[in-house]
C-alpha cells in the first residue's frame, strides 16, 4: 500500500495505462444519462421509474425470468449472488484463482459465513472433472455441503469459457442438486468475444443467479445481481437492505444501465477493450524474453518477462505484477484505450528490454 | 411495497414533494465536479490523487485526527461505524427511533452481530439519565457489554442535541469506557442550525466516530465515515473492503466531497432546506385539526392530522405516515424545494381540511 | 464477577440454598444411567444405539412429528431453534425478559444475526395483543420481517401460560405466517404445574420448536431442540454442528434424557420443586416488609424486600437480585430443596426482617 | 449417513473396534470424580470452587500464564480459540487437512467469519517453508490478513512434530505479527510420544492458544481453551458465553479435569493408546496387499488396502474410510483398546486378504 500511495502522488494527472480497467472514466453517455435523471424529486431505494425500467431491460437482455437487483460494486453482486444460494452449512465450488476467494477480503466468509473449495486450475477455468474433485461428503454432518459451483466469465486470467463448457458445468451442478453463480464483472468482454446475446450465454446454459458488471466498461458506480432462477428472488430485497447494498438515490444508477443497454454501448466498449488487448497482445509477443501466459480471449494481456524489466517498466506504467513468483504481470485493456496508448507502451517495454544490461549477453545465445 | 410500486408509475416523472430529502437530485456543483474528474486514468480504491485530496478537506473540516473514508450509503456509513467500535458481545445504547434500530433490516445485528439497546424518548433524543437505565451489567458475562452510544444529529424526529447536551453524552460515555458514535446523516442541517462549523459538532464534543452524510443534502451517491479518535482506525480498510463498502471508481465519490465542501456547498444547501422547514411549520402551524408535534430544528416537519386527510393528501403528494396509530406523518425539505412547492402543498391541504366531510361538524366546535 | 469470585470461596462446600435450580446436582437416577452405558465402543455424534433410543423417545412424548436433536445447553437450545426458523433479515417478537433478550449475550445476535424485537410486560407472558404492536413492516424492506413468537414456559418470572393462551398466540403467529418457538427450560415445571403431558401443551397447541431443558431438573448437561415442525428439520444437523453443538460421545447425553423420560422423573422432581415454591411461598408471604410480586406458578418465588434485608441475607445464601431497581430478588427451588433447608432459610430472613434497626419504626405503623 | 445409520443398528452393543478414540466409554476415575462432585449445590457457570480448583490445576500443567476456560467439545474449543486471535478481516494458515478445514461444517467461517489459507502437505505437518507459501499481501485491503498459525498436535493423519519445528514455526509466526494455535485435540498422546510435560510442548515453544482435548483419553464431554497468552485473555468469557459455549453445572466438566490431572489418568490412557497403535502397526506392517502410509506416531494408523478388503473389513469393524480415492484407511486405538481386540482384528484382516479371490493371482507375482 505503501507503494501505491508513491503511485498517487506521481499521477496526479495519471495517463492511460493498463492497470485496470478501472482506472478508465466513464463513458459520456452514461455521464449524460446522469445529468438527464437530475430533474425533479424521484422515488428512492429501487421504487422509481427509472428503475422500473431498468429491470424491464434487464428483462429483455436475460429472458423474462430474470430480476435485477442493482447493487453498488461487484464485491457486493458476488457475495449477494452466494447469498441468495447458500446458506452457512453449504459451501461454494469455485477456482483458486476466483476474485471470491483471492480479492474480497473474505467477504463471503464474513456475510454469508460458508465455506469456499477452491480449486487449482490451469487457466482459470472450472471443468467437471476439476468440480468433481469437491463433490463428496454429501449427507455427512461434519462437511459444509456443497451448494454452489461459481465461474467467472471472461476468468480472472483474461480466458473465456466456451458455451459448451458452461452448459456441462451447469448440468452437473443441477444433477447434484446444485447451483451455477457466474461472476461476470466483464461479461461484455465475454459476448462480444462469443458473439451472442447475454441471455444466450447465461441464461440459455442454465446459469442461476449472475453478478453482473459494468464499471469496468464504462460505468461509473453500480453493479448488477441478476437471479435468472425464480426461486432465488424471494426475500431478496431484505438481504440487499440488511447487506448496506441499497442505494438511496436509484435513478442515478439505474440510469446507467440504461445508457449502457441501449444503443448497445456495453458491445461498442468491450469490442473496443477486446480489439486493444488483441493489439496488444500481437504487439508483445514476438518480442524477446517475453512470453504471453493464457489465451488473449477478452480484455487482458497477462505475460511473463524478466522481473529487471517488469519493475523498470511499473516506474513508467502501474499496473499489477500477479504472480510474483513467477514473474507474471497483467496489463488491461479498456473501452477508452487508444491505438497510440499501446504504441508508446510497446516502446517503451521494447526500449527496456533492449537496455537492461543483465539480459544483453542472453539474447545472443536465444 | 404494493403501494409503492402504484406511486412509482403514477409519478413518472414526479413533481418535488417532501416524502424525503433523497428524493431530490443532484446539486449541479456536484454534477460539474464528476464531469471535470471524467479524464484520463485514476488509481481504483481510494488510491487516486482525487481520493487523497478528500481526505485532506475531511481534515480540514474535522481536525487533524480525523479519518475519513468514502462509503456507499448511510447504512454502510453507521454499520462499519459501529463495527469499529464493538466486537459482537458488546451493546450499542440508542434511542428506540434511531435509524439503526428501525430502518436498517437488521444490518448491525447481520454484520457486526451485536445486541442494540434501544431506549424510549419523548423526541428522539438520548440523556444522560436515559442512557443511564442500560449502563448495567458490566463484567456479568451472560450480559452484552454496552460499549458505544450512539445518538443522531439532527434526530430522525427532525430535533437537534445543543452542545452542552452531546457533550454531557460523550463524558457519560467515556467515563464508563464506551465509545459516542454520531449518526449524522443531515449533519449538514445540523450544523447551519447550530451555526457552528463541522468540528465544533462533533471533534470538539468529545465524538468517536462520525456517519457523515452528504446524500440527503444535494450529493449524488456515497457517505463518510469519519473516525475521530485515532484508536478506531487500524483495520478499518480491511473492515469497509470484507463489507462490501469499497468503491472501485473512488474519484466519482470524492470529488462530490470536494464539490461539498469547498465554496461551502453543504451550508448553502441545508440552510435552504431548513429555512423551508421553517415556512413550511408557519404555513401549517395554525390550520385546524392539525398539528406540529416535535420542534422543527432542521429540514423536517413531523405533524398530527385526521387519517382521512393525510390519506387524500398522499393520493398528490408521496410522503410517509411516521406512526400510523397515532396519525403522524412526516415532510421533509430539501435543498432544492421551492417556496412555490409549499404554497401549492399547503393549499392543497387546506382545501382537504376544509373539504373533507366528517370534520365539518367538529371544526365549529374547535 | 467480583461478588461471585468471592462467594466461590465462600462455599466451597456450599450448602443448598436458592439461588439458581443448576446449582443443585443430578438426580441419582441420571448418574447410575450414565455409568451404565460406559461399557464397550458406541458410535458417537448421534450415531450410536442410545441416541436412536431417544430420539424415539422424544417421539412418545411429543408425537411422531417431533425431531429431538440434542445440544449442549439452553443457550444453544434457544439459538438453533431460532435459527431454525429465521434467516437474519427476520425477527423475533419476545418477552423484554426473555432469557434470549437479556442472558445469552447477544448470541442470538451473533449466531443468527436476525432482529429481537422485545416487547414489555407486566408478568412476563406475551398476549396477543402485545405480540400485534410488532407485526407491521411486512414487506418493507427496509423492516426486519417478523417470522417468529417466542414464549418462555414458564416464563423467567415464574409465571405459566394457560394452554389457551398459548393456542391464541399460535394462531395469530401462524396467520402471520410466523412460527412459534417456546423456550421450555422448564417445561417440566408447566407440565406438571398445569397437570398435562408435553405433548399437550407443546405440539397439540401449534408451538413448531421446542428448547427443551432438562440440567435445571436433574440431569447433567445437556437439553435438546425439538423440531416439531417437519418443515424445520432439513438440514438441522448440519446447523448444529456448525454452531459447535454436536456432542461426540452422544450416550452419555442421550442416556439422560432416558432416565428423565423412563419412571417419569422429570415429573417427580418437578413436582417437588413446585411444591417446595409453594412452601417457601406460603412461608414468606405474610411476613413484614415483604411482597411477593409475580404468582407463583412453578419453581420460583419473587419477592420485593428491603434492601438492607436481602444484602445481608446474600451474605447467607447466595441468590440473584432480580431488579434492583425495586428491590426484587428470586429465589429458586429445585429437585433436591429440603423442606428443612425452607425452614432454615424463612428463620434466617425473618431475624433479618426483625432486627434491621431502620425497619423497627416503620413496622409499627404498617 | 445411511451407511451410519445400518451400523447404528447393526451395532446395538457394539464391539470394541477402531473407529475412532472417541467411540471408547468413559475412564473409572472420571466417572468416580463426577460421582463425587454431586453433592449439595456448586454455583454456576465456572463460579464454582471446583472450576476455580481446574483453573489452577490448568496453571500446573501449563504455567502461570495459563488461563483455562472449559468448553463443551472439540469444534468450540478451536473454533473459539480462533475466535480469540482474529477478527474477520483476518485469516488462518493450516494444513488441509486440518479438522478445522475438513471437519467442522464450517464452524470457523460462521463464527468468527474469517477465511482459512489450506496448505497441502505430505504428512499432515506445516512447515515454515510451506507457512512462508501464504505469508503476502500484507497491506493489501483486497487480502484476507494472515494472523494465525494453526497446527495439530499430533496431526490428524497420526504424525507428531517435533519441539524444534514447533518452535520454528512460532518463531515465523510471531516475526510476522501472527499467533500460533495448536489442535490439541489428542495433546496427552503427543505429550507422551515425545516424552514431555504439556508445558514442555505448548508453552514453552510459543504458543499462545491451545484446544486441549480430553474426550478422546477419556473424559466423558469437555475440552479446554487454553490461553498461553494473557493478550488473548481479556473478553474471553463473553465471547464463550455467546457462542453458546458456557456450561451450567461447570462442577461436572470441570472435575473430569481434576480426575485426568491428578495421577497423572491422561499419561495412563495416553500411553496405552499409542502403545496399541504401535502393536497394531507391528501386527499389520508385513500384511501383503497392505501398505501402512503415515508414520505411527501417536494412537492412528492409516493404512492403504484393497477397496474388496478395507470393505468387506467395515462389514465386522467400523472405521473411517480416509481416503476413498486412494484406499487409505484410519484405525484408532484407545485407551480402551486391548491386546485382544488387536489379535482379532488381525486375525480377521488376514483372512480377509487371503480370502479374497481378486488378490490371489496377485500375490504370488509380488
Amino acid at each position: 500500500m505503501r507503494i501505491l500511495r508513491i503511485f498517487a502522488f506521481y499521477f496526479i494527472v495519471m495517463k492511460r495505462g493498463f492497470g485496470s480497467d478501472n482506472h478508465s472514466g466513464v463513458s459520456p453517455e452514461v455521464l449524460e444519462a446522469i445529468a438527464q435523471a437530475n430533474r425533479e424529486h424521484a422515488l428512492a431505494y429501487g421504487e422509481d421509474a427509472y428503475s422500473e425500467q431498468t429491470r424491464s431491460l434487464f428483462k429483455q437482455q436475460f429472458g423474462e425470468t430474470a430480476e435485477a437487483y442493482l447493487v453498488f460494486n461487484g464485491t457486493g453482486a458476488n457475495t449477494l449472488c452466494i447469498d441468495a444460494m447458500t446458506r452457512s452449512h453449504e459451501a461454494v465450488v469455485c477456482a483458486e484463482t476466483a476474485h471470491i476467494n483471492v480479492d474480497e477480503c473474505g467477504s463471503i466468509q464474513r456475510v454469508v459465513g460458508c465455506r469456499l473449495l477452491p480449486v487449482p486450475t490451469p487457466d482459470g477455468k472450472l471443468t467437471p472433472a476439476l468440480i468433481q474433485t469437491q463433490l463428496h461428503g454429501f449427507g455427512f454432518q461434519h462437511h459444509s455441503q456443497p451448494k454452489v459451483v461459481s465461474i467467472t466469465q471472461p476468468t480472472e486470467l483474461g480466458t473465456l469459457y466456451t458455451l459448451e463448457e458452461i452448459q456441462a458445468i451447469a448440468e452437473l451442478a443441477h444433477a447434484n442438486g446444485m447451483y451455477l453463480h457466474m461472476d461476470g464483472a466483464r461479461l461484455a468482454n465475454a459476448a462480444v468475444a462469443l458473439e451472442r446475446s447475454f441471455k444466450e450465454i447465461t441464461t440459455d446454459l442454465g446459469v442461476d443467479a449472475l453478478s453482473f458488471g459494468g464499471t469496468k466498461n464504462g460505468l461509473m458506480t453500480g453493479e448488477a445481481v441478476v437471479l435468472l432462477n425464480p426461486a432465488l428472488q424471494p426475500d431478496f430485497l431484505y438481504r440487499r437492505k440488511q447487506a448496506m447494498q441499497l442505494c438511496s438515490k436509484t435513478r442515478f444508477l439505474a440510469v446507467q444501465f440504461q445508457a449502457y443497454f441501449q444503443h448497445a454501448l456495453w458491445r461498442k466498449n468491450a469490442e473496443h477493450a477486446n480489439r486493444m488487448a488483441q493489439l496488444l497482445h500481437q504487439s508483445v509477443k514476438g518480442l524477446p524474453h517475453l512470453k504471453v501466459v493464457y489465451p488473449v480471449q477478452a480484455n487482458g494481456v497477462f505475460v511473463q518477462l524478466p522481473r529487471e524489466v517488469w519493475k523498470a517498466l511499473q516506474q513508467r506504467y502501474f499496473f499489477y505484477e500477479w504472480d510474483e513468483s513467477r514473474d507474471v504481470v497483467r496489463w488491461m485493456c479498456s473501452f477508452d484505450t487508444t491505438e497510440a496508448d499501446i504504441r508508446d507502451f510497446v516502446v517503451c517495454l521494447t526500449n527496456l528490454l533492449q537496455e537492461t544490461p543483465s539480459l544483453a549477453g542472453e539474447e545472443k545465445t536465444n
